[in-house]
């Protein structure tokens, strides 16, 4: 990350300061995440950023030595949480920095309306603009440094996943495996378990279940979608297996996904756009004869779960060379369970690189026996 | 969760209608928890609660199964992510339910700025009000149910971490007791980790650490603060251990702070205000001779984490029975290590009565041996 950059997207956006209140981007201009912006969001961290001068960073007193610890912004203001609203040591900044009649940038995407209209009242002369999209613009192309963490991630988690998937037993159960998983992806370097969705059984036509208890038999569908924090940045995979025997439609089905996921992911490079990438994974459902019913095929992934580009039919961003994506095609078949694949991939020059392939998962995986 | 008691708290507001977007509140009026909810917030749930008539609920289609699984409104309106935003279905429904020129509470705190604007964009003639602090009152008093889902939770995780302590070597690291940790709450019947602070070593007086591999040294301090999901619900506990042999001055800040801990618990009854429970502490702190740094001293919890009424020095709400808290005061001497406590419990008619503790956290807890 470089200020040098992010004044250069500020610049185009005529944007006189740029105000940082997400995880993810207080994380990425504030070299330093703080774990309570997820779980206490009203406890706001700011970084503000003018055009022109140095950084301020904004944090709850509870967090100062850690922020400091982590952070290269000298200039660091703290507010005693329940007695001063975090948004006066960001107007005061903005004032301090000569920017209370200019136009600044703000996350109104994930700012509250409550923080929002505090900030209008405290700072009246200022222009509040949207750069919910400079801050994607900024972020969307990731450093070699940024992707060498996110593949450290992804293979981790996915060695974590197979492990998870052959300690299952017929008789056993899908919590089994998830906390199989969980210990996994804790054990290989991540800092704890971003989320962990597990279906089988009668689960496994949810989108979004926990595992439950549920006893493992002949023919169940066992698939995850689950993610890890390693260092502030995301995993995130899903796979699909069975308690075997494998049925012959199990194995059509998940041939034929698979089919589809490969031609996804050959058509995301540079110079597509993100909507061509869902256009191509939309065709090869038709072709072969799968149902597709998915607002998106992919994102992209790092400080946050889902970064853009999100893969969409209407998102007309052309995909560069550096961008890292989640490729996720999934189905259900009739009302039956969900068959998932998710892979994570960089764009090169020449087309892309696969960062989360730490087996071959090519042919449906048979567990349990 | 009735909703007559939800609409006696909107009439006392003159609302007439509630429009819950939040993780809990979603939850706690649509009695299904949507876990996406939490990793990706712009996929915006909604109940929409008239004060006469049915209620309806707005979902991403992705989640449409989970939800029909679980809840028990039966009016469904899904929209494609990405196609609709999810502002339309609302104002949609708000204007079936004649609502369209009425007093309309939203959460303020939780909504973003833009859906915000949205929402008034597409209802031009409603009034929106906060309604936060009508949630939170809804919410504060626990019914028998959730009080013990609560207490599962917390007595899983307090033997967790005992355990988890206990396990930690001499030389060994400060991750391996945060995975035995992790694996630990995942195996006591969470749904997964919610968040896990671990400080020992140079970390030990950072607020929110996460291990970090450091190896464990006779003396040092190992502190964790840990929640899991529960059925949708958190459990939160802070505990304190040293590497043996225990240095006296260890055990004298321990004891103390164990002191200040037992009387702000004693403090916690119906009738008193939240405030009075920090002014108890503060107290407690000064009498016993520790420097006292938190703007809170505890919290209620339930499906949010920081839930409503907070303990800190200007709030005036008082206490009732039913209420569950976390009391939770945590020192730091001379820059050195943070020891920290947490316990969680249930105010009655009498008192209260404490939720958290399967083993006697009296003493500075010895391990490493």
């Amino acid at each position: 990350m470089s200020f040098d950059n992010v004044r250069e997207h500020m610049q185009r956006a005529g944007l006189d300061g740029l105000i940082a209140t997400s995880y993810e981007n207080v994380a990425y201009l504030g070299g330093v995440p703080i774990m309570t912006q997820r779980s206490i969001p009203e406890r706001l961290a700011a970084v503000i950023l003018p055009l022109n001068g140095e950084p301020a960073f904004v944090i709850c007193s509870i967090e100062e030595a850690q922020v400091r610890a982590g952070t290269r912004i000298p200039d660091l203001r703290t507010y005693v949480e329940f007695v001063t609203s975090p948004t006066e040591p960001i107007a005061q900044a903005v004032r301090e920095m000569g920017l209370a009649n200019c136009r600044l940038g703000l996350e109104l995407k994930v700012l509250s309306a409550h923080y929002y209209q505090e900030l209008t009242t405290q700072l009246p002369a200022a222009t509040f603009v949207a750069a919910d999209g400079q801050f994607d613009e900024i972020r969307a192309v990731k450093t070699a440094e940024e992707t060498d963490i996110l593949q450290r991630a992804a293979l981790a988690t996915d060695r974590a996943i197979y492990d998870a998937f052959v300690s299952g037993r017929l008789g056993g159960t899908d919590k089994e495996i998830a906390d199989h998983l969980a210990q996994g992806i804790q054990a290989s370097g991540a800092d704890s378990v971003a989320f962990l969705v597990l279906g089988a059984g009668a689960n496994a036509s949810m989108a979004h279940p926990y595992a439950s208890n549920l006893t493992l038999r002949e023919g169940d569908i066992v698939r995850c979608d689950v993610g890890g924090h390693y260092g502030g940045y995301y995993s995130d995979l899903a796979r699909t297996s069975v308690v075997g025997p494998a049925r012959s439609e199990q194995v059509d089905i998940y041939q034929r996904l698979w089919e589809i996921h490969e031609e996804t992911i050959a058509a995301a490079r540079p110079g597509v756009r993100a909507k061509d990438v869902y256009l191509t994974c939309q065709a090869a459902f038709e072709r072969l004869g799968l149902p597709m019913n998915m607002p998106h095929v992919g994102h992209s992934l790092g400080l946050g779960l889902h970064e853009p580009p999100m893969l969409h039919p209407s998102n007309e961003t052309v995909l560069t060379e550096g961008m890292v994506l989640a490729i996720e095609p999934l189905c259900r078949v009739n009302g039956g369970p969900i068959f998932h694949v998710e892979d994570l991939l960089v764009l090169t020059a020449g087309g892309n690189r696969i960062l989360s392939r730490s087996v071959d998962w090519s042919h449906l995986l048979v567990i349990g026996s």
